[in-house]
């Protein structure tokens, strides 16, 4: 097919996701490839919002706990999250955010492996997994260590010493995708459990965490899931797991019985021990109706649709833009990418300062990378084009040498 | 003055925080006293959370960040909130729920008082606090312990084995208040830190944790605040204390330079030190306006007005319930009782599910307490008068007696 817009066009014409876009609020004129850091906003969450405001907050009051299920949302919305990720419904929790809910299940596997002393991590990863496990070796201060590898060799650290694995599946960076199945199965024959950061693939390909036998797994509300700005987070607990250990934030919402009162702490056996205290509602409620319309989409369809729309971006990066020193460092193998492609440049920070003011937002990532995600559910073919458009006009007129595009601040 | 429903008119209509009663939707026909577990919506909520959904999300994206100022909103409303607790506004922060914010604050507290094992709480506190104190305990496996006493000798406890005491300053069943200068000082002469409970404090009484010279403290966002259902709570760290030791949680929010994604942890040395992870912004939008309503407010008038509330509250039910067997559990004396009254009763949680029937709205606590909360800003003195003549009627009419009212769930 020849690479014009036309040819984009007809892609969009012909796309079994189209009706999904008008399900969003978009703003006019923007070309949005962030919705990997945020997701745009349901129509619908909208209304639920409106709802829990003027509804369940001010008429119902401290009723609505009961009557509007407020109680229950937590695992409500944790038991549609299993779904996209290959769990049971009792085995997935929202709430508090992604950081916290890794150190409660790494402290957890720590007490699982007792006779072992390493977390092993990717280092490159995005920092705050990294950071939060370092926060807990030091806390404990029992001579566990944090062990970084790089993808080249991961694997090959993987030995008997390890506690537990502790990867993002899909790299915020590059979108290098691990190979779930193969590196579970390596931990596990190396005696140590696995936990998985779905950041990054949560609504982006499909997931199986029990086919996989993960141990535990945490990901991001407001990414690919729309859930809106800071959601709320969710976790992922293998059942089998949940009455051999406990986490050691123990709120009253992880007792047995919270509303007993009871003097001293005894933990649910089930999911429910891994929460912690109270959840914000208003941002539960905007994070279910973006996860209730990802549930009405296919996965298989969203992923095949993610690829064609990475390959095509690579593509057209190549024909139009190929002199102005841009370097994928996302695979070009659709399979092993996630749903993003990512460019460094040595001014990417003012080229993509550029692009947001001519309207197409993307994201920068220190030191050089410029980082553009895809969600199939809104973004359409003809944004490929008209982005790679919008960054060869960028580069031939040199908008990114404004000196306004010279001071650094960054976005989530 | 006499017992009749005019001298309560009378006291509504020279009331001078009458205004702001106005500033809240509150359900038609409804007298509203658990504003001490929910708070009531205040009108300007719906507005900023309908702005934050259509603009901010929908419209500005991932700019919001900078743009509308989304990331600094835990400092921005933490320091709004230390005008009301007596803090600096950079020893405030707003992220989080209370137990993992208590949490983060004794395991600071006993990393300063290394040589100490025991955290001194009080055993009839709200469990969440004592049920994080063990877990923390539990998972340190250091030989610490928490250790249990009761107000009537609680100060005799406060000895040179303890690193920290961890303290609500209203005890959320009866609404007893402890002298914050004398437990900090006698916390302090015994060489230990002293962490506050302010859950029932924060918008309820006047609280000066800077003149009482305390340590650490928390609280929640949604009672006295009117911040919403499960809106994110707060956290104070004495500036004295910010680069002498780390909280555990180290998420990337919580790093002295979150966006360089450096490989490894270097805590921020200043409040944002407490953070760890991305916070719900439509639930902090939320928070904001009912603390800003709070800040018009003079805190001296609503601590008169509460105290008077309470006054007439027990004055009511002495004249009017004295024979149905209902047994003050709350202070006689104003200066020491919360912004709460309480009573026991054999068949409280059937009684006060009968109330809730009728529209009177408070709560109930296991094993046998009916717990009524007043918020000045909204309760009126008639409703004082009205809900003790509606819990009159439903003794006469024996109207808990229905067998509804058997099976018990419960409200937070």
């Amino acid at each position: 097919m020849p690479l014009i817009r036309e040819t984009f066009l007809a892609h969009d014409s012909s796309d079994p996701l189209r009706s999904f876009r008008d399900e969003f609020i978009l703003p006019d004129g923007v070309i949005y490839l962030d919705g990997n850091s945020l997701g745009a906003m349901p129509r619908v969450a909208r209304q639920r919002i409106e709802t829990l405001v003027s509804k369940e907050w001010a008429q119902d009051l401290i009723t609505s706990w009961n009557t509007n299920g407020w109680f229950d949302l937590p695992t409500r919305i944790g038991a549609k999250i299993a779904r996209l990720i290959g769990a049971r419904d009792d085995e997935v929790l929202v709430t508090d955010s992604t950081g916290i809910n890794l150190y409660k299940l790494l402290s957890m596997a720590l007490d699982l492996r007792p006779d072992r002393k390493v977390i092993l991590m990717e280092g490159s990863n995005f920092p705050t997994d990294n950071y939060i496990a370092q926060g807990l070796v030091r806390q404990l201060g029992r001579g566990h260590e944090v062990r970084f590898a790089e993808r080249d060799n991961f694997a090959a650290h993987i030995t008997p010493e390890i506690a537990v694995v502790a990867l993002t599946q899909v790299h915020y960076k590059t979108g290098h995708v691990y190979d779930m199945n193969e590196i579970t199965e390596r931990t596990h024959k190396a005696g140590a459990l696995m936990c998985w950061d779905l950041c990054h693939s949560a609504g982006a390909l499909p997931v199986d965490l029990g086919a996989a036998k993960a141990d535990f797994a945490v990901g991001c509300g407001y990414k690919y899931l729309n859930g809106g700005p800071g959601a709320p987070a969710f976790l992922y607990a293998a059942k089998r797991h949940l009455d051999k250990a406990i986490q050691p934030l123990t709120g009253w919402w992880s007792h047995d019985d919270p509303f007993a009162f009871e003097h001293d702490y005894r933990p649910a056996r089930d999911i429910r021990q891994l929460m912690s205290g109270t959840q914000p509602i208003l941002s539960l409620g905007a994070l279910e109706t973006g996860i209730d319309m990802m549930l009405r989409a296919d996965m298989t369809l969203i992923r095949e649709k993610s690829m064609a729309l990475g390959d095509m971006f690579i593509a057209l990066m190549s024909e139009y833009c190929a002199e102005y020193g841009f370097s994928l460092i996302s695979p070009k193998e659709a399979t092993i990418r996630g749903s993003q492609v990512a460019f460094s440049h040595p001014h990417g920070y003012a080229i993509m300062k550029a692009l947001i003011e001519a309207r197409i937002i993307g994201d920068f990532r220190a030191p050089d990378i410029m980082r553009f995600g895809l969600t199939p559910l809104y973004t359409r073919y003809q944004d490929v084009w008209d982005a790679v458009q919008g960054i060869k006009a960028v580069m031939d007129r040199k908008l990114w040498q404004n000196p306004r595009f010279a001071t650094r601040e960054s976005v989530t």
